[in-house]
C-alpha cells in the first residue's frame, strides 16, 4: 500500500500546505481520508486518477476537512465517471451534498453515502475492513482504521517436496488456506505454510484530542497518522479546540506501539516544522511531519 | 490599478491552471471576479490579504467559478474579518450560499449578497461603477465591466500663476473640480485645468459564447480578460457549451478596440497555451495569455 498525503495543513490553507487529504493505493481501490478545499486539484498533481474504485472517509464536517468535495463529484462528472463512489461521514454527510448538489447539479454517476452514528466496523470486503471510533472534536467527529486481513502464512516449497506434493494448483490452493486431497491423502496449510502473517494497519486521527479509544484502535498499527495542530506551548488552546499537540500525539504513538508515527494538519503558525518534529522526538522516536505530495510505502509484513 | 490572475484554468483545474478567479487590487479595495475552488490559497500565495474592503462579482453558478466562496467566507471567519463583504451573482446565489452554511456554518461577519436580475449598473460609488451585461452560457451567466469616473483634467500651476491665484487650498479645490471664488472674482476649473481624462475600463466576460453586449460593454476598455476554452478547431463545441475560442476572442477583441486583449479560462487540453496565443495573434495583435499569479499594472491614463 502506498500513502499519499495530499493537504497536510491546519484549518487555512497555507502557501505550503493544502487542506485535509490522505489518500491510500491498495491494489486498483483508492482509499481516501478527509477531502479539503482543493483535493482534486492535488490528485491532479499528484497523478491520481478520477475513474478508480474508491471509498471516501470523512471524519468531520468543517470546511478543511470537507469542502473538496463538491469540486470533486462535479470533475468526477465531467469526466463521466461511471464507477460508484462510497462516502462514508457523520450525520449530516447527506445533507451537505444534497446542499450544493441542488444548487449547483449533482453527480452523474452512483454515490452511496453512510452516515456512522455507532463506532465500529463501518466496511468489510475480502482483504479488509474499516473501522471508525469517536474522535473529541468541537463538532460529531470520527477517526478510521484500516486494517488489512491476516495473509496466509509463507508457503515452504521445500516442505511441500518432502511431502511428495507434485507443484501445481496444489501448492496454490494450500498457499491460499485451503486444504487439498490427493490420492486419499489430506494436506492442511499448516503442513507447508508457515503461521499466517499480520495484515497492516493504518488508523487516521481526523481532528481530536487525544483519547483511550483512538490508542486501542491504534495499537500496533503500521502508520498512524496523527494531527498535530499546535505545540505544546499551545496546550490549553488545543485542548479547548478539540486538537492535539505535537507531544501529544508522540504520547498516543507511543502507547499505542505504532510503527511509524506521521504528524500531518500543521497550523500554518508553524511554516518550519523543525520544531514540531523536535517536539513530538523527544517521546517518540519513530515519527515524521508530513508535508504535501509526501509518500509512504507500507511494505507487506514479514513472515516469522 | 493592479490584476492579478488567481486561477486561469478551464472547467477543471490542472497542474498549472486553478480554476477562475481574479482580482482587482484599487486603492485599498479588492475587486474579485469569480472565486473558483482554491481561490483562498491562490491568494495567500498571491500574498493578498483577507481583511481589506472587497466586492466579489461571480459570473454563474458552476463549481469552477463559485466553488472557493465557502471555504474563503469560512477562512475569512476564522481570521475574524469584522469588515463586509459584497458579494454579487446571478439568481440562487443567496440560495447557494444558504446551503453550505447551514450545514458548515456559516460567516460570522456581515456579507451582502445581491442578486443581479438585469443588466445595468450595480454598483457605484464615489471613482467607479460596476455594470453588468448578460452572457451566453448554458446557465444564468453576466459579464461584469468596471469603469473608473473620469478623472480631473489635469491641474497647470503656470496657468493658476497666471491668473494671479494664490498656491494652496483654491489650487486643490479647483483640481477638484470646485469653483474658487478669491475677492469677488470667480474661478472656474477649466480655467486651471486641461479637459477632464477618461477613467480606466477592465472588462471580465466570465464564461460566455462571443455576443454584441460584450463587445459594446468592452469598447474602449484598457483591458478585456476574455474566456478562450477552445481552440477554433473545436468551434462547434464552443458553441454548443457557451463558451468562445480564441480566434472568435480576438474577434471580440478587436471589434471593441479593447487596449489589451487577456485570455482566460484555458481548457487543460491546451497545457502549452502558444497554440492559443498564435491563433488570437493573426486577428488581434496586442493579446496575451494569462497564466496563474499573473500581474497586470493597468496605468492611469495621460492626459491629452
Amino acid at each position: 500500500m502506498r500513502i499519499t498525503f495530499l493537504g497536510t495543513g491546519g484549518s487555512m490553507p497555507s502557501k505550503d500546505r493544502g487542506a485535509s487529504g490522505v489518500v491510500i493505493r491498495r491494489g486498483r481501490e483508492l482509499l481516501m481520508f478527509d477531502c479539503g478545499e482543493g483535493t482534486q486539484r492535488q490528485m491532479v498533481k499528484a497523478g491520481i486518477g478520477f475513474q478508480r474504485p474508491m471509498r471516501l472517509f470523512i471524519t468531520h464536517l468543517h470546511g478543511d476537512h470537507v469542502l473538496g468535495l463538491p469540486a470533486l463529484l462535479q470533475s468526477m462528472s465531467l469526466l463521466r465517471r461511471e464507477e460508484t463512489l462510497h462516502v462514508y461521514g457523520p450525520e449530516g454527510l447527506v445533507r451537505f451534498v444534497k446542499a450544493f448538489s441542488e444548487s449547483l447539479g449533482g453527480p452523474v454517476f452512483p454515490v452511496i453515502m453512510y452516515e456512522i452514528t455507532e463506532p465500529g466496523v463501518i466496511h468489510e470486503e475480502e482483504g479488509y475492513r474499516v473501522e471508525a471510533v469517536k474522535a473529541v472534536h468541537r463538532t460529531h467527529s470520527w477517526s478510521y482504521g484500516l486494517l488489512e486481513s491476516p495473509r496466509p502464512g509463507k508457503f515452504n516449497p521445500e516442505k511441500a517436496k518432502e511431502l511428495g506434493l507434485p507443484e501445481g494448483p496444489a501448492w496454490n490452493r494450500l498457499q491460499l488456506g485451503e486444504e487439498v486431497e490427493i490420492d486419499g491423502v489430506l494436506f492442511k496449510p499448516d503442513m507447508v505454510c508457515g503461521p499466517p502473517r499480520d495484515g497492516r494497519k493504518i488508523v487516521y486521527s481526523g481532528d481530536t484530542s487525544p483519547n483511550d479509544a483512538l490508542i486501542e484502535l491504534a495499537r500496533g498499527a503500521d502508520v498512524l497518522i496523527h494531527e498535530s495542530t499546535f505545540l505544546d506551548e499551545l496546550s490549553d488552546r488545543a485542548e479547548e479546540d478539540g486538537h492535539t499537540t505535537a507531544a501529544q500525539a508522540a504520547e498516543v504513538g507511543k502507547k499505542a506501539r505504532v510503527g511509524r508515527l506521521v504528524l500531518t494538519h500543521i497550523s500554518s503558525r508553524y511554516p518550519e516544522p523543525n520544531a514540531v518534529l523536535a517536539e513530538a522526538k523527544k517521546i517518540f522516536e519513530n515519527v515524521i511531519v508530513a508535508y504535501d505530495f509526501m509518500e509512504l510505502d507500507v511494505p507487506l509484513k514479514k513472515a516469522f
